[in-house]
């Protein structure tokens, strides 16, 4: 049974690092490869980190292992249930730092130095402040010795919505845009199908089934009555093959649907209802004069519980709706978010960005012209002023077949001034 | 002397293969050779092609030239007089077909055949169709081999616009735009300097060297009174550093600079009069009731001649205003214009796209948003379904500094129906 041909955590004890062509005997090559190892988590692991473990004894791999499903084992417990004896004297290449609490399987920093691991390199502490460095205390307290930081810049890139909530409890949220080459995401009368192409659409279904949440506003999600779903057919095996792999077999995991609607004017007819997983309407109390009388409100919200939706009852912005940062709290806090994807209209678009809520833009370019009369891509008012605009920083740019994608982060002003 | 080292067109006689790392003794490789010595004339051979020529004999270049200034020795006179009488039984690669005509240097394939050239391989046919074929045909009839085809590619890439003047009577046209990630050109004041940065700023003085026309609006030309000019400070060393040293020995060529004004209503204090080259403007007589006693239309035109600009009166179009298809084959066959470019607001660019008169798109994509009030980039007007959209193709996609260049080329309807 080779390593690629299994969906099991802990597997390939013994085998030489010469067989291996991307393990050459250098440390970062074992922490590159439980990166590789928790990438097979991507779509799967959701609320917890991705977390991959390689154990190494005189240069050669006695075990590895990769965290796949919540309530499931670490990649450390895989890892040592795999190297068994083999463990004693070995260095644990872990990609994140091991856990000091007792759950399910107990604190693996523990489990590690009673299997009589001489050391751990782990990329990055845990990034919950409150339990930051304990594990590393663990296992020094327990004779192990440890150091943190190997491919960090990696190791955080991939659970950038896991630190986003336990340092932030924000999500991290990407904002997905198809657009024309004139910045333009639909016609004036609202037409938008097929902007983009086969691949990119495709592409998007990754995008979509590593999110905690897929965010749109109610008047997206009538206009195109839109499932806002992963759609298994289209996850194909590229690329993550192994991840998507997993996630075939252990079941798709459907991203929590966030809708937000402060009028509650969601259909209940709404196709999402009726979609697998869950569907939550974010709203606002009705205010103004006989707002408690607001029969109308009472009765929608009634509605749409009984067809499927659960609705969460936010506080609101000065507008009157909901109040996004707020909206992003919640979804961090009470659901456990990690990485949002909002896929919307120009306007609730424009004000998570106005917000400060977006993390990072990723927008599909097709090679086509609408014209100044077809819909823009953000609705920013306010903004009057070149001195005003929103700096921004491409950090990707790669074709999707005749499309091409763009991954933008916005500059923290702070950096830039 | 290296052959890096000087401006002339022929050098280095007697130079081994072996020496030259670029040159592997394969055909191909003298015609890549070929054009890149056609590439030192850039910025300078225009209204001529841009052409290359290296003399072969025994796997040794024995003689190679360049063509330079508008004037002077085609590429061909200089390789033979290099090669002297090591041309005799060489291979001679061109990246165009020597010409037949009588002009300053007589016909090349004249030349070529009484040096006793043995084989002459050219990239590609002459694209004037009453000539096409008659050089080959010359060298034919003297005895001497010849082959068309290599590299022709990338020989039709580096006069695509004199291929177009001499095939269509129309240039080839670019049309320039610096935009915002979220498709914006400016704010909605109008306020657009700097959206990009250094490095796609000077990447368009190169686009602007190679060009025989920097064209624009008058509304344009007033707001930001444009120079339109060529900045030999901006143009640096890189890319094309050969073509650039060239430009600045032989001194500058200053593209016409040509400015779509219907109303004249440019005023004759505009910096571009008082810069050097020439200025052209193109409007339209006056029509209506009284349209011959516009005597306000003279005076201004008078004005502006007195100012230093020349002006072309044409044929309207439907709208009352310049007929662009008419402005491009003037420029064409009057002007003897091979490539412009076209830098301009929204409405003249979506005008010339309209009317299927812009061949190439170059859009920088500065990493900033500018919001939906901002200026949108180009005004299509009549396009309001989504099958009416035009399909372009992407070619080219870079990184300049911060900022993306994206090139694009309309696609022919004919070509993907």
């Amino acid at each position: 049974m080779s390593i690629e041909d299994t969906a099991e955590g802990a597997v390939v004890p013994f085998c030489s690092v010469k067989e291996r062509p991307d393990v050459t005997g250098q440390p970062e090559d074992y922490m590159a490869r439980a990166l590789h190892l928790a990438r097979r988590g991507l779509y799967t692991t959701d609320p917890n980190p991705r977390v991959g473990c390689v154990l190494v004894r005189g240069n050669q791999i006695v075990g590895e292992g990769w965290h796949e499903l919540t309530g499931e084992p670490h990649a450390e417990i895989h890892a040592l249930r795999a190297a068994g004896e083999a463990a004693r004297g070995a260095t644990a290449y872990v990609t994140l730092e091991p856990c000091s609490h007792y759950g399910r399987t107990g604190p693996c920093a523990k489990a590690l130095a009673e299997a009589g691991v001489d050391a751990v390199v782990a990329a990055m502490l845990d990034p919950n402040p409150q339990v930051s460095g304990r594990g590393i205390a663990m296992l020094e307290a327990a004779g192990v010795s440890t150091r943190v930081g190997m491919l960090e810049a990696d190791a955080r890139e991939l659970n950038v919505g896991f630190i986003s909530r336990m340092s932030r409890s924000l999500p991290y949220v990407r904002l997905k845009m198809a657009m024309s080459l004139d910045g333009r995401t639909a016609m004036a009368s609202g037409e938008s199908k097929w902007i983009t192409g086969e691949r990119a659409r495709r592409d998007v279904q990754h995008l979509r089934a590593r999110s905690s949440v897929i965010l749109s506003g109610v008047a997206s999600v009538i206009r195109d009555d839109s499932r806002l779903t992963v759609r298994a057919e289209q996850l194909g095996s590229q690329p993550d093959s192994h991840a998507v792999q997993v996630s075939h077999e252990r079941g798709l995991r459907q991203p929590l649907r966030v809708i937000v609607d402060s009028t509650l004017s969601l259909p209940a007819t709404a196709r999402c209802l009726t979609e697998p997983g869950r569907t939550l309407v974010a709203t606002v109390s009705p205010t103004g004069p006989g707002a408690l009388d607001n029969r109308d409100h009472f009765r929608r919200r009634e509605t749409l519980v009984a067809a499927g939706a659960e609705v969460v009852t936010l506080t609101a912005g000065p507008s009157g709706q909901v109040d996004l940062e707020a909206l992003m709290h919640y979804l961090a806090d009470v659901e456990q978010c990690n990485e949002v994807l909002l896929e919307s209209g120009s306007r609730l678009s424009g004000a998570m960005l106005d917000a400060g809520l977006v993390n990072e833009l990723v927008i599909y370019m097709a090679p086509i012209l609408m014209g100044d009369e077809a819909r823009g891509l953000l609705t920013l008012p306010g903004l009057e002023k070149l001195s005003q605009r929103r700096q921004l920083s491409i950090v990707d740019v790669r074709a999707f077949g005749p499309d091409w994608r763009i991954i933008a982060r916005p500059v923290n002003d702070d950096e830039t001034s």
